[in-house]
């Protein structure tokens, strides 16, 4: 690995801060619309408790998308891998990721567990009685990943989510009609908003990272996370994990990440760093500008390949 | 037109009778599975009061789709022809009636009133307070339409076909992410539900269609069918009735009708006669076999240009 | 029919003429190209020599898409129903007349034989050593309908339309790999150049159309063409002739008509008269502005069904 | 990495062998379909002169579509990046490889380079006056990635593949009708056939995969590839390079490869290795049926990120 200068990652956060006008906050939700374009923080997590911050590493956000990332792990633990892939593809997916096209190709389910009807899937695979309960298995486990046992749901945001979910609605019932699903619909969408509205800072996502950095068998409380299904994980993150960007994003950076609407985005530098950037100034496929260009340096910087 | 026979219809019903075998009853629904395939009747109303019976025309069934016919009308009634073609397209369509392929083209709006996303924006669009109001009132409608006071829904069927109801649920809440429909989406689905579960005999049907066949205003009770508007459903039944037989139809055989799943069929010979007929035996595109036949048979004999 | 004031036509088109300044001319081939916007022309052949004219009924121009009901006719006289929809669809088809999403479908086939998949595949059904027989066959054919001996291929007109021929040329190569043709393209582009050229004015159209509006078996030279056939044609013509608007031309209008990109269009009145309109001011969906005009005003005239 | 046993890959070889019955060699070209379904062999570069292989080594084989790895990385040379990537898309593909379906998609360009019509584009770029140059110019370049000057085309086998070519040719007028391509059509699918047609065997491949695992420019003759370049290559190799498997087997395997319809396959271990196969047992997605395997056990042995 490079040696890095002590003000690296400022220096990162300096040069990419000034093409954050290009982008504008998401207006999804009214309180992701309150988000401030010009925020920009970046923690990278090098393991044995070396962190480094740049920006405001303060600011909270909901993990949105990124939540995906998690749940495919639960899922995986507690179902493994065959199950899960039976469900949900492994593809890159093209076209946007709320489309009703992105899922029931040829093979019949949806094109991966990024898209949010292959998101919706996996969440239904979860363990549990109820939305409340899954909620709290997966809580307990993003604090575990995250080592923030602070962090929580920011139920305003869920609530709001759930109120604009039309679209989400109908890809859940056009799954249960196909049985891809099998429980609950209203019940699903509630325990998925709630898991999209988990609130954290970037050192909380860069921590994350770490954890899934490493080549080995990860133990996480009671779970083990086998370095193969996070391996897996690693995989589709690389090359699935920024909407319809994701192969360009495949090509031109190749740290596997996952971005969410919030602007939050969680890189995986393997057997290296965790990355948890957030950058709520978004370009026109939903992706954080700050938060691309942090990673494209960063790929820059580790050399990776 | 051709001088007719006594025995007319029964000898097309004979002809026809021995193709039932080749088809199969509905297993959408418990109560439709539990037609008989060998079932065929047919009633043609030449006006007058002069009505033509082959069959059991005693047999009662649910309208399904063909009620499609009869929420159109009664939308372009309240709404006019450019509200209603705002928000539903005019094209025969390709593929299955109830895909989700078969709306949201370049258009943005479902392909014609007779899929089911169609069908859906069109009953959103009915006046009226709730799902009882809108029943209420399209009964009204049909029983003016069929000249039959008694005709009622089927509650049966109807609560059988909400229980299955998730393709449709998808559509709908799909149509209002898309602001193609505004009300709540299971009371839409509701009201749908129960009209498709209307009960009637060919003898009703054919009523309806001789009411539709006339080139002139016509007076249901307090409402005023502009000619025009019953001359536009006409052509959408000749070209777009038959879900993905459609196109097959509308060249071999020339008469507007419009099918059902429950192997109901309702045809309209312009400035002649209305078809009512029943065959639950379906062909695989479910379609009526002995009704595509019969109505072939009767095409031929009425010289249908 | 409706009595016809001795003026009626030039009524018509002094209506109408007012609407050509929306549109354009086709700038494909540069033969189109200098078309003048402003020109309309109009005749109707009502039988028995009673043939009325409106605007410069002397302007001729090259058929383009309408040759595609005369190739369709020759080929189901040659060939048959069966052998010419097991290789050709009989459904609407939506989207642009060339796209290659026309086609390959389902069923495997071109959706109608009016989208120049369709037409390639119909053409390469014609009987005929090489091209210039396949030519000289259909010219002959178009001859004997117009009832103009003079008619002839305005090769200046071919030769550009084969030098800008390459999205046909993919569709030929494309429907070749499939089995739907078995020629040499190269000689099928030729012929299909050479056919779409066919030079004519009004009074020719409206011959031809006068020709296939009877329900009789048509005698032509040696050919004998079939009631049935004929009426197939019409009904195709008058659901799928007018490129991606044929359900709005149909619901709206209802006369069996083709247009061509030139500003042709050929109408056919069941049992009553032929049509033939020259207005090459197109709309955005290359459909003859004032073509569709006059046919809606005809139609109402006429009282269609 | 892992220290290798001296006979580590016949071990291997021996594992994948039983597994190769399930499949069948192709029959897209008689050449090809002369090959033996039970042949397998694999040639390891680890550079420094250090080659592994087992199985037949001396068996010669078409490389097909691995050529496209060797004319993208030689455009990139001659154009650019900027250049390339307005003309192709760097996303993984759904669907099969020579579908129509797999371009044009939002952008209006091919998917991605591997899929025909992508390669098709990149051959158009390269420079040279017609095909006979810019096979000549690309022959030389596989000679010195494979380090073996005797590197040659099999006339024969692009002949039988020209012969065969309808739907290469089809996308090949309809890129050109959407100015994607420029040249020649006939020329262009000459060119691209004879490429195709490249004879090799497995340590040829293994030796052009080893000049492309290091991340240093790299020179070849006269021309310096720019190790940027050859990277976005490997990581387009990773995702995109097995056809409509090319999901799958990123995940479960995770070395850059391309795969060829004659059962070619070229690896390319970042920094350590190529790899080179030959198994023309065939899967249901024209993927080498021993190729995957020996690519997962390589992985696996290798412990490929």
């Amino acid at each position: 690995m490079t040696v890095i200068a002590e003000n690296w990652l400022d220096t990162l956060v300096d040069e990419v801060r000034p093409h954050l006008a290009a982008g504008s906050v998401s207006t999804y939700l009214p309180e992701l619309s309150r988000a401030r374009a010009d925020e920009l923080a970046v923690a990278v997590d090098l393991g044995g408790g070396n962190i480094l911050t740049a920006g405001n590493s303060k600011a909270r956000f909901t993990v949105q998308s990124v939540v995906k990332v998690f749940t495919l792990l639960l899922a995986l633990h507690h179902r493994g891998e065959d199950h899960v892939f039976a469900r949900v593809g492994r593809d890159q997916g093209i076209g946007s990721y709320n489309s009703l096209e992105t899922f029931i190709r040829g093979s019949g389910v949806p094109v991966n567990p990024f898209v949010n009807a292959g998101a919706l899937v996996v969440v239904d695979m979860l363990p549990g009685d109820g939305p409340q309960h899954r909620v709290a298995d997966l809580l307990d486990f993003v604090r575990l990943l995250t080592g923030n046992a602070a962090v929580t749901v920011n139920e305003a945001v869920a609530r709001s989510e759930l109120a604009l979910s039309d679209r989400n609605r109908a890809l859940g019932y056009f799954l249960r009609s196909h049985r891809l699903i099998t429980g609950d619909v209203e019940e699903l969408l509630w325990a998925y908003c709630q898991m999209c509205a988990i609130e954290v800072d970037v050192v909380d996502l860069a921590h994350a990272g770490r954890v899934l950095a490493d080549g080995v068998d990860v133990h996480l409380g009671g779970r083990l996370l086998q370095a193969w299904h996070v391996r897996l994980v690693r995989r589709l993150m690389l090359f699935g994990g920024m909407y319809e960007a994701s192969g360009r994003y495949a090509t031109e950076v190749g740290i596997p990440a996952k971005c969410g609407v919030s602007g939050a985005m969680m890189g995986v530098v393997p057997r290296c760093a965790g990355v948890g950037i957030y950058g709520p100034a978004l370009d026109e496929s939903a992706n954080s500008i700050g938060g691309l260009r942090l990673m494209r340096l960063l790929a820059g910087a580790l050399e990776i390949e």
